[in-house]
């Protein structure tokens, strides 16, 4: 089977996503995901000029050697822009594969090795109080994993935490428009915090749901420490990017006093990234997503390779991973043996205008689609409709002005 | 002194370049490069799309926050796109503050640690005798280290090797108009042929004159190890890029057998890439472009930590990296303690239609520019003139079809 | 811009600083600090007999080599007298230069990425009450973090703790002016009594203020493992100088027990000194002065450094660091990016008769001078009728007579 | 017996020294050395103005208490200055209490582990036939072990290599009166040239002497090891000072890589300087000297500690230790288990218009003096007719002007 062209769709609809279609000779095609949030039209080029061209004439089930080919070929390897471009050709090609062979796409990745995929839904809280009815509302969605954070007393917002308490958990935090929204940040006031709102939760829901914390990068090895060991009296089933981890090594601090178990890897976009941190598994998730880490043929030697040190999957899932990438990460998670949770926002109604999938979330976990492929369709002339609308991230400064990591 | 715009020029003379031209309210405009050799129009989209919006208003002389802010603030880190669009913001910054200095830009980073940079070119041939030709004929212009490529008896074509013997050293390797050139490559030809290539030469020219060569990504750790202590009788300056770097751990084998220098990091992009490479100083020479590696601000720090382990410079500086690239490496060449060796493959006649240079190359030196900031001017009316051509660097098969490094 | 001379005042008002104005051919003159507390004759005849004269006719810009003339150039490298030597000329150096660009310092090290510098106060007592009208003195002058020192029952002095309750906190240790003072350390008696006192000062100031605690060099790895899980409840924002560092692999054992953040270096002085405390991440703040360890050159390059394992500074600033050295300090800590916090004594009034600077303190915080180069004035006639007097920094000795780390 | 006074004198003999002579109460005198080559007046103030007044009243015998009086005392540690300054006391302190104990100082160390002291001399030419003729001559002096160091073709001047081939071995490269000379230096010539010198010394000689070698601390790592195995087939006795070793963890690659002993350590002035090269026997041969690295207190612990990990003594010995300095590693070489070997270059003859010395060489061994304390005599009449001339030891740029390890 030959591709015969690729079309890349920006599109916007409360949340921006560029969506790659690519076409092939026998009329099956294939979809895929590069949304990079606040940097889409960067990879909507890498990938219209730069590997289109390249993928026309191309066998479309030679997956393995087109990687390699875009991947090897760009000489200029790695990094955000190249890795969710590559992800979108790759994710594509597995899943006209998929459904030339009229399977849905588990399938060809080693089968079902689970029935449903548990999965955690995010709740928030301006305060405490705000928190609770969170957690409830998610539990009452059936989530037995949910995600918590809370503002921090004296600061205006904190990471995670959406002004308007009803949302649903599928808020969006790039909402800068003209430039990233700037945040105040104050490590001390967050550590001194935390316990508290940890304590209360606990005591408030038991022992029956599982509690994760985003710590989002903010805080150095030593500070990430003391506060995973004022959590373990709360037993988090996680605490997420506890430490920045470009240099991976700085984990060791972390590893030799705390049990509380650690997930990295959303920012990560290669299986290099990782160093030691999975050789001398100082975590215990690793949470890349399809979409920025190089797609499905990256991703499972990256899970498989995880599994070689018990290391478990926790794979990237906010609703900036359209539903193509996201379809694509459960049926990778339904296939690898070493699964551990998928991470879970949900999205804004008006994506499924675009996006028609056949996964579903009930009872806390989600379904993978048992259609051909991915088990997604996306409407093309919805899509071209749909306006961009350019939007950073927030970024973090500490109160003397200092740019943090937000 | 205050941001007011910026532009980016996406430019072809036989060469393609982005450069971005940022201006001021004082009148100070600044120059940086974000050339990504075959990946052009996807940094420009990184910094036209993304980037520049965030330049309007911010103070021109806060290099250091700029820097934080658009790596960190882009929240999706490193890679050769987000690195090299950082870079050209980066290196016109300090343009700017420079010429409001009224200083050489060298000045800035520490004052002039030598009065001359030696530089290195590049040899090549089909064969020995074409090789020993277009040796004495850098040492005729003066260079005292030549990098030798030499074609392998049974591929058609290598690395490093153009058609034309006669041809200067600025040859462009990025031919590929459609999609990349295919050369294939036979590991146990090249091992077998490069010891008696660097034999004849060696024999012809004597000790003195420094002989480097580049694997370019191609081998085996222990292959690389074979090659590198077949080499040692005849004293090379340096083998670069032995074997794939993105493990970088597996350079320990290469050091613990041969006492080759080695050199690597054109393809790095942040000092994280290094890894074990400096702290367990696995190489004596740091490659990275000023252009690929986030810029001066990034580049010495580090070319500072580099010196930590005694480990020297040896910037990349094919023609790919534009004159104004070039002279940032040269100010930062001139001002760091340990400076190694400059690349210098020189430019095609044409390129000098847009960028007129302070810098000179004389006797195997380079000598940078005594004017306030880089020392570059660049003719916005020409860069309009000339016209962007896409272009592929080639890729490596191996004889049975598998993808390679090239 | 050549140098055509340079003078050595050492002064006395107070507080004895050895300054060194450096002049050049264009009028430009830069200021230097190299006090060392107890040692000031040595380092000035380090400079006036042995520096001095090899500055004479030198290129005043170029900062990088001058200071690797005079470090290599000594042979005998490393040390206190050395690096303040040292030290001195690369500031003068770098005013000169910054005077020359018309700019403050700050830019030419990476521009300002902050507004202002957040400092720490000392406080003490001779008892836990005495302490808590120290810190609440420090408070009411702003200072949002406070460095206590309390007296221990059962020994007549303690570090940090002059007799005058009510007195500045520009209190001088060196006080032996025919030898040193000896002060007796009993260990035991420091380790029982220090954990209620931060009991106390926690319960009385609540968690709005941070609190630093300097063990200087008295513990063992183990004792100070004791004193910092003991601190933990109380959340200290570092424990400086917790166990002597000559053998800096020792703290691996503080790391792996406690969480509480750890400071050190004002008594290194070249980033040599640091060995495996920064490559294994065992502190968090480097405390290197400016006037120490090598001036702005050195300082850059060794912050830099840090930054890679996500350490922090927190720059000595007592008194005897003279207030040129200290504005060196404030123009670094504003320029790099991993600023953590500034040590601010402040000064005896009669000092500001030789020294006028640009720089301030105001809620809390330092702002660094905006006039061109350092921001300091030294007044030589001023500093000429000022007469240095000797004065030996304390010695501890334990009961049995032992000498001990003061 | 109480120490009343102590006196610095610095002298000038053709060779500077810094000579301390320590009075007691009961008449017997100690001499110390300080001599620190071209930074004289700096030890001779810290000497003076900062330590004497303390040493005025203390026990004289009280070795240990003094050293760490002075040591922790200082607060501001370590470097040349400081330990040169408390080596001087302490040697003078040792010779005091050997006088009044009425035996030579080694029998207070341990007395005798052997009889005699196997010395090497320096061999020295501008090219391998004067070289051949200077080692012959070492030889004719009865040397069975020869430091061998040669020109380099294209280097007018060579470190260890004075003009005059005839020349006793006692030259002195401190010849820079107003400022340092320049030396010039080009690794690659020189690794290129010393293996085939090192082939002609061999085979003049044969196998009956020991050769030993100096690089001065002027390779990299990768550079020293590849002189290292170059040199294997002629067996040196050492390779001294191979790469600088600030950093002393980079000497793992050498080890990795050749069997040719090291030497290290003229340029460390504590055992702390040694990190790991003990610990992880990175070194055959520890070089400090008593001179400079604190005294005989402080190297009798560091040679007992380097016998822990089988390394041997190797002391550093040129004329610009004085013939106290000398006279006192002479008997701690009697004392000590692992003594390994002693330089010994020889002084001016008008240095013993000033110091009678009890010791001789004879037979290539040094004989230590059997004469109460150091067995050395001081004449301060003559000293105080000597005069001072500063003088500043060379340094060495590369071709481009970099500064390079002297």
């Amino acid at each position: 089977m030959i591709i015969t062209g690729a079309d890349v769709h920006v599109t916007g609809t409360g949340r921006n996503y560029v969506t790659l279609v690519v076409h092939t000779d026998e009329g099956i095609v294939g979809l895929g995901d590069a949304t990079v949030n606040g940097r889409e039209l960067a990879v909507a080029s890498y990938l219209r000029d730069h590997l289109v061209p390249l993928l026309i004439g191309r066998d479309a089930f030679a997956t393995e050697d087109t990687w390699q080919y875009l991947y090897r070929g760009a000489y200029w390897r790695r990094g955000p822009i190249t890795m969710a471009a590559i992800a979108a050709v790759d994710v594509a090609l597995w899943d006209i594969k998929a459904k030339a062979a009229e399977m849905p796409l588990y399938q060809l990745l080693g089968g079902a090795s689970r029935n449903r995929l548990r999965a955690y839904g995010h709740a928030q809280g301006r305060d405490a109080e705000e928190l609770l009815r969170s957690v409830r509302q998610r539990m009452d969605e059936g989530f037995t994993a949910v995600r918590v954070q809370v503002g921090v007393p004296g600061l205006e917002k904190s990471y995670g935490v959406v002004s308007d308490p009803g949302a649903s958990s599928a808020y969006e935090p790039a909402q800068g428009f003209q430039r990233p929204d700037e945040e105040l940040w104050d490590t001390e006031r967050y550590l001194l915090h935390i316990p508290s709102v940890f304590a209360a939760v606990r005591e408030h829901v038991g022992d029956d749901v599982a509690l994760l914390h985003d710590v989002h990068h903010r805080l150095t090895p030593t500070e990430a420490t003391r506060l995973a060991r004022s959590l373990e009296p709360y037993h988090p089933f996680w605490i997420e990017d506890p430490t920045p981890a470009e240099n991976a090594k700085l984990f060791r601090q972390l590893r030799q006093s705390t049990t509380a178990p650690i997930a990295i890897g959303e920012v990560f976009n290669t299986i290099w990234d990782y160093g030691p941190l999975l050789e001398e598994r100082l975590i215990d998730y690793a949470r890349s997503a399809v979409t920025h880490a190089g797609g499905l043929t990256a991703m499972k030697k990256l899970l498989d390779y995880a599994g070689v040190y018990n290391v478990r999957s926790g794979i990237h899932g906010p609703s900036d991973i359209s539903p193509v990438g996201f379809a694509a990460a459960l049926h990778l998670d339904t296939a690898i043996h070493n699964f551990g949770i998928q991470e879970y926002m949900g999205y804004p109604e008006r994506v499924f205008e675009l996006f028609s999938v056949g996964h579903f979330f009930q009872d806390g976990h989600l379904h993978v689609s048992d259609a051909p492929g991915l088990g997604v369709e996306f409407d093309v002339a919805a899509a071209e409709e749909s306006e961009y609308r350019a939007a950073y991230l927030p970024v973090a400064r500490l109160v003397d002005g200092t740019m943090h990591d937000w």
